[in-house]
């Protein structure tokens, strides 16, 4: 009995719609990018009156699967142009999925400056959520940090928030959206590609979802649902990346800073070598370290309830109060190894600083590197580094160009070497130390997004295959399947990690499918993952051909083209008739 | 015997090369776009190594040919991404031409900060131009109204020359390539597209020509030329807006002030509106008043030698002293109307500094609208638009957004309403309220550009025909027409302008003809004018699908869909159709 909630933002207005039939077995991203394909004109201005945000938890969020919590949030974004979808692991999903809310799509405009709460609160009488809108200005203006605990004190302890932070007011391209992680704080984000500005263009400050009281998730078939659980459950507890007390589990996703050093693919200083030679202090193992050494942080956090894997953390300064969670591989390599500092504290206080502001590590760390190439802070000053994102956090002209992200810091400064596609900076792997990446980056529908085609797992983690990581050919055909299974995986709730136990472990793979079945009566095989996937695929491209996108905007930056990186000296050489083919052959 | 002079700024080498056939007959624009076309690939960065940037005098430039001293320059633009060609007129592009040289390539890159002036001199005993580079450090980070003065000083009055400003030194996305106007002032610049950046991205500061000695442009035809030449000038002092005496002589092209105002189409206030109350004080009336009360001035100035529309001027100040030279429609749109400013003085005051920078003012004040809109400075507010200038020339991070043109400004402080296209703003029409030109800004191959396809000539002006602006059908046709003709018009070396008179007087479009025939040996007739625009076009716009670009591109800013625009209150609304038949039917 799920309802697709539309809320009018002109006149904060709401209506509970049916599902229509060509939704009804769609969720997350195939949810998000359908309904923003379906509703918004791919050439209107993102942050203008016709773009929609349309939040959707994935097939099995909020159901009892493992590791599910995801939640998609789409829209054209305005860093990169593109149809975007990101996704975050938060209570938040889950408690939207109870309330029987299979989407949630904000459209309308701020109109008068204000900025406005949505408060959803379960009403047991009517079986619905009660919808509310409260004005949020006192929250305006502060750092997240300061604003969630007043919101848990105001509304309830057991709530869940989504929202946005300064980033998203003053309508940064860096600006994410926010939710609270599994105990209250402001680090859970779908961080990439603005679509906080794109809320906050809309009057959007908060969206608080209060589910006292909400029934569970409707099972068509409970049997087969939890058949599918056990062997999904099963899988991520037998494989060594995913399982409690395995690499992801006990160092986080940074323990991959030492691998992909190793690999020669760590970009370093603006992506000028793909090695660190600090790699050791911004590592995985270091934050085990200061967790051990210090105390009072964490390793095997969780992001939100359920998760098997828990591979988030607490990280805790000297004297063991908290530093900041969470400090991921793609935060740590963006203000370390990009920024050449070697200093895990700095890269924690740089990492709280982003979150406290609502904003994409990833990004933002891109965007630092970006000025120090332009001569704003010298590699590895980690105390100016500080100082540019005190400038952000300010809104002064200097922090709103930074704000904006790197490719723009690029234009302003006058500095080639941005390494972007589409508007969107490059996440922690070389793409010409690992080609099949760099192919992805290039034709992603998303721009730059590793988490699009994670090519990373065969090319350097020997899972879901072995490639050679330096190697040119079939690195299309690797990118293509792992860009369908991935807008597959996207929709069905599940983090992407549980990636590395399914396609090592084929009945984890029947698990997932069992259980979309289970919640959705379909009869879908491992088979359909890839059709499902393709089709989203082509939905989010087609999006993108009519917003002005062509073959041409598949290519990395010229400069790896030309510039050979360290240490194995290699340029991005994939033919561009390898990068056209994912598409064409898909 | 004209050579191609192609440059190499990263080993300081240069070498004349043979025409090949396939340039044998081109010149001006379409000789550099063909250029580029053939050369850069369209996906290189602007700024890097492997773009290029060409000059090249017209097809009759540096014969006696009237109204023909255009210099067209060449690259792909750093501001749109697109292939671009900006020409200006200046003795610099018949000294070129007087000294056999029928284009420049200058390529490679800057690798170590240094600048240079590239010295050329006739050398009467070889009969070729002797090149040579000096360093140019002494005249970086200075305005070139203090430069200009030190080169005719040091290389002689006699000499021309065309270079950049802090702009280009900076890479401002808003930069243009400044060349001398007659009286050696650095006021005319192929302004439009960033250009500036691209010779500086090479350590070019200038290119400073002395044709002393040079021989006369060779005719193949003498007779032929001089019966075509006689009938263009026939025709030129024959036309009401082009004759001496006439509308653009005796009030500059400023005499469109009150005419777009009364047609409504006069942009106002970040195009929020196509009429100005204070029109009046900003028109070519009060220039020409300024200059008879005041004195010290002059309506009716030329820009190159043998001009005889003469359209430009020099504007006093209260007390007879210079205060600026030239003040043009374009100008006094960009800081007038368009920033709610309506005194000549302060538009004046922001028209030097322009140039003192060496930028556009089309995008300079278009940059300071987007400003204002964004609340930086109240519409209106001189004051503070000086200001705004002044951070400019400091390369303060405010200053350089607003270097980096208008929609990067939109960008960084959040501004839906930019009135661009393709990232450059738009001039001094309102499409709205003159539909045609909206069809021109929408498909040209340059971004938003008046001079690409004026259709203001049968929409308001009764030349070329007559047309309703506020009319829908047709208008696709009709820039395309224009587009055709201008792009023809661009390769002979004369000023658009020349366009009123030929469009009019039959006998002066065959006297065009004639004088390319006299000077080409050719047997062009008029209707192969149509043809060589079109192929020019054609290849443009190939470069610009190699660069990313598609129909979807080809659209006005979303807001002129549903923003009504006063006194009309009307919307945009040529058909997608109608926009793309532009090209689908050339």
């Amino acid at each position: 009995m799920d309802k697709i909630l539309r809320i009018n933002m002109s006149d904060r207005t709401y209506q509970f719609e049916e599902v229509p039939e060509k939704y009804r077995y769609m969720g997350g991203r195939g949810l998000t990018s359908n309904i923003v394909y379906d509703e918004v004109n791919p050439t209107v201005h993102p942050l203008g009156p016709n773009n929609k945000v349309v939040f959707a938890p994935g097939i099995v969020t909020g159901t009892a699967a493992s590791t599910s919590g995801r939640i998609s949030v789409g829209a054209k974004s305005p860093l990169t142009g593109t149809i975007k979808e990101s996704n975050a692991g938060s209570s938040w999903s889950q408690d939207l999925a109870r309330m029987g809310v299979k989407a949630i799509i904000v459209e309308g405009y701020q109109q008068d400056g204000q900025y406005w709460i949505i408060h959803m609160k379960w009403d047991k009488e009517k079986g619905a959520p009660a919808v509310e809108f409260l004005p949020a200005d006192e929250y305006v203006g502060k750092g997240l940090y300061e604003v969630f605990p007043k919101l848990y004190e105001r509304f309830g302890k057991h709530i869940s928030i989504s929202g946005i932070g300064i980033a998203g007011e003053r309508r940064y391209l860096n600006s994410g959206v926010v939710f609270n992680d599994i105990d209250g704080r402001p680090s859970r984000l779908s961080g990439r590609g603005g679509l906080g500005g794109v809320l906050g263009s809309k009057g959007v400050k908060f969206i608080i979802l209060d589910r006292t009281g909400a029934p569970r998730v409707p099972l068509t078939d409970p049997a087969l649902f939890e058949k599918g659980r056990k062997k999904l459950v099963d899988a991520l507890r037998n494989h060594p990346i995913t399982k409690p007390g395995g690499g992801l589990n006990t160092l986080g996703t940074a323990i991959l800073v030492n691998i992909i050093n190793e690999v020669g693919g760590l970009p370093t200083r603006n992506f000028r070598s793909g090695r660190f030679e600090g790699a050791a202090n911004i590592s995985g193992e270091m934050m085990a370290q200061y967790v051990k050494e210090r105390g009072g942080g964490r390793m095997g956090h969780p992001c939100h309830p359920g998760c098997i894997i828990q591979c988030s953390n607490i990280i805790p300064k000297p004297d063991g109060t908290e530093l900041v969670s969470v400090i991921e591989y793609e935060t740590t390599f963006a203000f370390g190894s990009n920024c050449g500092i070697d200093n895990l504290d700095t890269v924690g206080q740089l990492t709280w600083m982003t979150n406290n502001f609502g904003m994409d590590t990833i990004e933002m760390g891109g965007t630092i590197a970006v000025a120090m190439e332009a001569g704003l802070a010298k590699f590895g000053d980690g105390k100016r580094a500080i100082e540019l994102m005190e400038e952000v956090g300010k809104g002064t002209p200097l922090g709103r160009i930074l704000g904006n992200g790197a490719a723009t810091t690029g234009k302003v400064f006058g500095v080639v070497r941005v390494p972007g596609v589409k508007g969107q900076n490059m996440p922690a792997y070389e793409p010409r130390a690992i080609k099949g990446i760099g192919v992805t980056y290039a034709t992603s529908t998303m721009g730059a997004d590793h988490t699009s085609g994670y090519t990373i797992a065969p090319e350097a983690l020997s899972s879901g295959g072995q490639a050679d990581p330096l190697a040119v050919e079939g690195k299309a055909d690797l990118s293509r399947t792992f860009q369908e299974a991935t807008a597959f995986i996207d929709s069905t709730g599940h983090c992407l990690f549980i990636a590395f136990a399914i396609l090592d472990i084929p009945s984890g793979f029947e698990g997932v499918m069992e259980e979309c079945n289970g919640v959705l009566g379909t009869n879908w095989t491992t088979d359909d993952a890839t059709r499902i996937g393709a089709d989203i695929l082509k939905v989010e491209r087609k999006f993108n051909e009519g917003a002005g996108f062509n073959e041409a905007d598949d290519r990395l930056p010229e400069f790896m083209y030309y510039e050979k990186l360290p240490p194995h000296n290699v340029t991005f050489d994939v033919p561009d008739e390898d990068l056209d083919a994912v598409f064409a052959k898909m």
